[in-house]
């Protein structure tokens, strides 16, 4: 599921001006996926040159990232608030700022660190942009809940999948030891009304969309940045 | 939390009477706790009888006394539906059928079981009942969520207290490796929206609050037993 369209360059510029938003003495939350990848790496580079950050991670990726980079970490419990996460998205509509995470499987600790941020800057290029999400919504599921919640998306109307891995026999387990569900609705017309039904579903530990979260947007096209602000 | 009111007596007649319900051939789910536990022993004796069932235990311990019955059981990813679970509740309002789990830090899974079952039984003692559910809502939580999900609770009107083993150094950790908050609200009034209040905050895997759900309740009491149908 896990998205890689779209050119570097694009990511680049999107992911570098998140990062430019960053000031001295904050903690930021670092996302998970290849555009906010190039958001981690200028801010190591601006920690490098005496910025002073801590960063919270929202995967394994993300910490090994930051490390590589330099960048202090701290832990989501040992924080009260964080000032600004930074993190890409699979889907995102600039109308509304909603967007659908979850390729990486990593988007209930995208969630909670999004949740407990101030600012929510998303960083995508323009092939992620739509007018209506319509990008299948990963579910991270308690593994003894799989039947129930596939019987529950459809009934919601959706057509659910197990993810299977890669490099690894049988389904994807993520970081939290559950299964991932992508469930396919086509346009979701009304992304909070899917996401009341979801989260209500036993057994399901987080979806991917993200409603009325982000306070910033960074669109890296072929040839420039749209910023647009929430 | 896990609450040990009510004589031995009424719990017994209470289990006993939803082990009566069970027919052959039926898959039952077992819930945790020591009012269900006579409904698992009262279960086992039939079984001993020649009752066919199978049982989807919701717990360690539930599965543990089921094995020592003499109970069949299946997981919960090989049966398609569940056609009545038993389990117990620390508060219960007669009137809506409502009540409040999660004293055994198992209410995740009980609550995948419960949604799984064409009918829900719920066994209590007569301490149990109440007119209003206030008894403390257990959250089962992400762990790194644990701050975040507490600031959320007490934005809900809530206390918040992470629940401490025994046993153990330091807090719980629920058979999914999670932790458990419980949340003193006062009396609860309107538990539907206090449901979606906590099942919307990022990082909650499951709350204790069962609402909608129980389809008969047996409450036993010091000298006889109440059945109530929704």
């Amino acid at each position: 599921m896990k998205s890689t369209a779209g050119s570097d360059a694009a990511k680049q510029r999107a992911g570098e001006a998140a990062a430019e938003e960053v000031t001295d003495g904050m903690v930021v939350g670092l996302g998970t996926g290849s555009t906010t990848a190039y958001a981690i790496k200028a801010l190591g580079e601006r920690v490098d040159s005496g910025l002073d950050v801590a960063g919270v991670p929202t995967s394994f990726g993300a910490r090994q990232l930051a490390i590589d980079q330099g960048i202090d970490l701290v832990g989501l419990d040992e924080v009260d608030r964080i000032d600004l996460a930074i993190d890409g998205a699979d889907q995102f509509v600039v109308e509304t700022g909603d967007c659908i995470k979850g390729g990486g499987a990593a988007h209930t600790r995208e969630k909670i660190v999004a949740a407990a941020a101030d600012d929510f800057a998303v960083v995508v290029d323009e092939t992620k942009l739509a007018d209506e999400l319509e990008y299948p919504v990963a579910l991270e599921v308690i593994p003894a809940a799989q039947p129930g919640v596939e019987t529950a998306v459809e009934t919601a109307g959706g057509t659910p999948r197990l993810r299977q891995a890669a490099n690894k026999d049988g389904p994807v387990v993520t970081d939290n030891g559950n299964l991932v569900i992508d469930c396919a609705f086509g346009p979701i017309t009304d992304p909070k009304t899917v996401a009341l039904e979801l989260v209500e579903i036993p057994g399901v530990v987080e979806h991917g969309l993200f409603v009325g979260r982000t306070t910033t947007a960074y669109v890296g096209t072929e040839d420039g940045l749209n910023v647009h602000r929430y």
